[in-house]
């Protein structure tokens, strides 16, 4: 492996790992379970599986690898806080849907060349992008591991409550 | 700017977005503020504060870097659990082991060749690394930034309740 084959196949790693972490907790957690608050008056897991699934749903377009696959998730777990009861998906189509965009995009980022992570992403312009090397297409992939991480922290203390 | 170095930059500053949110939320809380529980009955933000610290200052001598600058807090942030009332650090003294512990390590992250993010990391056997060279020290570096976000995600939770 060259070296920069090393350094993009060790960050895809790291997400892997972010990603199987929060399956574990998803698989762990019925239904019912996935209705429990991460902590009193907060979130719940069932929208933050939603809210999961259509974050990395938009970093397809985010890094060029494609079309979304599911922008329908985007009002009920992006623009609007955590509805508590007036669900609009079920907690199936949910998983399914959060299998999909992950399993879809980890074929993506295996397939990219090295030297394409450190290209700019579409939320960059050219002209900014040239000023600012680092605003490219690893740096998303990184800072998205660290959101789901947030999100590990909190569904982790709504997981050892069931 | 190499290839390589970019990389490493992108890396680097990933780990630091997710220490300056820390430092925001610590910095938002008062000593007082600190007693806080992320949940009920779960980790106060104080001995989160204690226990990223120790896990940062562990960094040193597992990425080669170094001698711990603070050992005497492992045994209350990383053997033990949350003791809630029996501490035995001020907040004035662990708000400054955190500081000293991140500013130092960020000098040696930035000083560190790109290439030698590449290397195997301490605990680690020279045997198994020449297998499976994603046990590198990048991989410490970015096990460590979800860490981080995980508890950026679970100290956000006291953080929006003051």
């Amino acid at each position: 492996m060259t070296n920069e084959e090393i350094f993009a196949k060790t960050t895809i790693n790291s997400w892997k790992l972010a990603i199987d972490r929060l399956d574990q907790m998803f698989s762990s957690l019925s239904d019912e379970d996935l209705q429990t608050e991460v902590a009193p008056g907060r979130n719940r897991v069932f929208y933050l599986l939603g809210h999961l699934t259509a974050v990395h749903d938009r970093l397809f377009p985010l890094l060029g690898l494609g079309q979304r696959l599911h922008p329908e998730l985007d009002e009920e777990f992006l623009s609007e806080p955590d509805g508590k009861s007036s669900d609009r998906v079920s907690a199936a189509e949910l998983r399914r849907a959060w299998s999909e965009v992950n399993q879809q995009l980890m074929a993506a980022f295996v397939a990219l060349p090295p030297e394409e992570w450190l290209k700019r992403h579409e939320a960059v312009s050219e002209e900014d992008f040239a000023k600012e090397p680092l605003r490219n297409r690893l740096a998303v992939l990184q800072s998205r591991t660290i959101h789901a991480g947030t999100h590990v922290g909190q569904i982790s203390l709504a997981v050892k409550r069931q």
